[in-house]
């Protein structure tokens, strides 16, 4: 079911002999193993020999390099490099820092640096909320890992993070605009974590929480929301969640389904399943199911973690019991962030009519998606081979400009709602194949980015208003609750 | 003696008569109140009235809003409003990041994120030394403060300290190509601040200490170094003491003196008085005579903290007591780290003959630069308004481009001292008006970069070699000692 991506591409640099037919053979030898040639040039020609660059796209090293064999197999052909074309994006970082004031003269330097820098300095002391309009805290969001949880690889260390963690940066620069830092904490205790971020935090307008492996995520979050006086957003619960539920509401639309009539199983409870139900409660499904690697989960299920014995409280109304083949007979929608291949084409077909079925286990989805679209009415994947792509960066650009714009000193799930409902919005006429924007729909962060400001904002004028309700309520003996 | 500069610089827009003379009024205002008039732009012109704006540079905040009202004080002139152009220049911040890598295909986003980026995050995990090629640990220095001693303005914090932070990466990345980015951190406990930097350490390929108060600074650089396998460089102690040598040696160079035949004294003993003392000594004075604001420190002087026991003791040769000015005469060199308007002309004329003056005290030096050019051969200070400014400048970016060239793992003596060598050997032929060179002189910082490389690869070849050495050299005995 894979094919070869750019992911695996590789160019070998091969010296073959100047024959009428040597284009032909190699192009040939590499689509008899399975590589896609992506590009063909000659770097130099001789009069007996060519040397020429073939870029092609493989399914893994393994099949690179069984490329590269059958090349220099070829009769007269000597491979000479071969460059992994994924290796050398990397090489030196991703991003950089670039000045953007002018230091060519001595004036320059005077304003910029001392001796002017001075007085910006005191007018800093003086006034601490001025840090937000003349340095750089405006517009720049911290990108926090532990290492602990990389990618669907596992605990890697703070290190080995740094190339997801700087194109995470480099991804927020060019679907946002926004300034993202890699910060990659070597600890992975808890309390550390959530210090450290504390001390880093008054140069950040935001703090981006990225692959810190549950449960750990969940006290980490908690506690910096609480101690600290900006926004804090784990992407691996809410920015998923955000484009979930964005792709859920368009796909209801399409199967002309109410949530509320529909029963959801949520196969997965670890950051992205536990974001998703609680997200998904607000539109009052007529059951949820939580499975996870225990099976469903209900209150009477011995060993419930303190997160877990939270949605056995909020799901399952029916008191189901058993595993996710068992949760699926008659459900409207299945929502997987869980492990590759759980499902078989059965488990689909027991579903209720114009089933929905988001399999977003990353690299290999919870079930083939071309199986499942034979019984599914809609599929969406993590994958970006196939349609329906439920991909974070749908999310997570859009929501911290809007967080930036709005100097929102907080993030609610009213805001992620928001967020949601703008990255649906953005299909005009969803579809089965098109229930998400592309990523590379530019309308989509400015929409995103207005929805989250737009309820920041309502949300400071509601605390200005809950305020003053509160002063004369308090007359009748009412108190106003905020969030 | 100060001069109206660009770190006070506003523009007034005004609204004057559309009058012949106008603009001779208006100017001869500015000037009637010691402003310096920079530019002078009509905005708008009407039948009866102008709008301009003035630009000018002033001494103090005071001194601008005079300005201003001078100009609102003329016949038929409105001040409509008055920017200050320095708070222009930090709006927003100074530095941004920029993704280095393209992001407008698929296939970009495929390599340098998911999934082709898992690759690159498991070879680091394999080999943590690919850390330095594929990340931007190659190219990457943290600014970090405690915001304790900012500038000369004391203990402002974490947020006010975050323009200078800003500065120096933009300056970072100006005069050397490094990327550096501004960690303040919102603790003042030295066990917080070295645990916090040691947690953010995989991602950079330098530490620069920045504006951390003695002698908390003199432990935290210590102890990182100890634990860092990367180099931790306070810039206020060393690359001041670079530059102070560097500057030095070419000043001894103008008088034909040499550095063993001279006394020097050295007043200011807090970061940046320490480094220079520990960088002078091998340089072997005939005497080292140091002086904070308790008078000449020697080993019997009551109360001295452990830093400044270890300079009493490497000081002081015949035993001096008393302060500053019975520690200047027939002193050939005075280098003042300290405050403003310590000495007077007399001390100066008590000194040797052709002596040299490094008054580099900020904003105000020891003694009126212009009243020590009589009595002394050479003057420098910290001013960019007088010959011979000690500006760090002219080091610490190319000291950290040599650093990250040479991937160095940590920082020497040796280096420092290679360093202030190749900022002096700039200056060709040095005299008593030019001893350092511009900061803008684009052959200073690759000429320091080159000098630390080359210790740093040397110090590389020497410890094996030491390692070789002290295999065959324990054999007999003895063993070779590294640093």
């Amino acid at each position: 079911m894979a094919v070869p991506g750019p992911g695996y591409a590789i160019t070998a640099r091969v010296e073959a002999p100047a024959s009428a037919t040597a284009a032909g053979d190699l192009a040939v030898a590499v689509g008899r193993v399975g590589g896609v040639m992506t590009a063909f040039d000659v770097v130099e020609s001789r009069a007996e020999s060519v040397i020429v660059d073939i870029s092609c796209n493989a399914l893994s090293e393994r099949h690179a390099e069984e490329i590269t064999e059958t090349l220099g197999a070829l009769d007269g052909v000597k491979v000479r490099n071969v460059s992994d074309r994924t290796f050398l994006v990397h090489l030196g970082g991703k991003i950089e820092v670039t000045p953007k004031v002018g230091l060519r003269t001595r004036e320059d330097l005077s304003r910029a640096y001392t001796p002017g820098v001075a007085r910006v300095c005191q007018a800093i002391a003086a006034r601490p909320e001025d840090a937000r309009s003349l340095t750089i805290k405006r517009n720049t969001v911290a990108v926090v890992t532990d290492g602990s949880a990389v990618l669907g690889l596992g605990n890697l260390g703070a290190a080995a993070a740094m190339p997801v963690m700087e194109g995470k940066a480099a991804l927020f620069k060019r679907f946002a605009g926004v300034d993202a830092w890699p910060v990659c904490l070597d600890t992975q205790d808890t309390e550390e974590i959530i210090r450290t971020v504390e001390i880093l935090a008054p140069a950040y307008g935001g703090i981006n929480l990225e692959d810190i492996a549950a449960p750990r995520c969940f006290e980490i979050e908690a506690r910096l929301r609480e101690s600290l006086d900006i926004p804090v957003f784990h992407d691996d619960q809410h920015g998923t969640a955000v484009v979930v539920l964005g792709a859920l509401r368009n796909a209801l639309r399409v199967v002309g389904k109410r949530s509320q009539d529909c029963r959801i199983v949520v196969c997965g409870v670890g950051a992205a399943g536990s974001a998703i139900i609680r997200l998904l409660l607000p539109l009052e499904p007529a059951d949820l199911i939580a499975v996870d690697v225990d099976g469903i989960i209900h209150p009477d299920r011995p060993g419930l973690h303190e997160s877990l014995r939270w949605v056995a409280e909020q799901t399952n109304h029916d008191g189901r019991t058993g595993d996710v083949h068992d949760a699926l007979p008659g459900a409207d929608v299945f929502i997987g962030v869980s492990a590759p291949n759980l499902l078989h084409a059965d488990d689909i077909k027991g579903m209720a009519d114009d089933a929905i079925v988001f399999a977003l286990a990353n690299p290999d989805p919870e079930m083939d998606p071309g199986v499942a679209q034979h019984h599914a009415a809609i599929v969406a994947t993590g994958r970006s081979d196939y349609p329906n792509q439920i991909n974070n960066v749908l999310a997570f650009p859009g929501i911290f400009r809007g967080l930036l714009d709005a100097q929102a000193r907080g993030i609610t799930d009213a805001m992620l709602l928001a967020a949601s409902a703008a990255i649906a919005d953005v299909v005009a006429e969803p579809n089965p194949l098109f229930i998400v924007p592309s990523v590379f729909d530019s309308t989509v962060s400015p929409a995103v980015a207005s929805a989250v400001r737009k309820v920041s904002e309502a949300a400071d004028l509601n605390s200005v208003q809950d305020a003053l309700d509160a002063g004369s309520a308090s007359a009748e003996g009412v108190t106003a609750e905020q969030e």
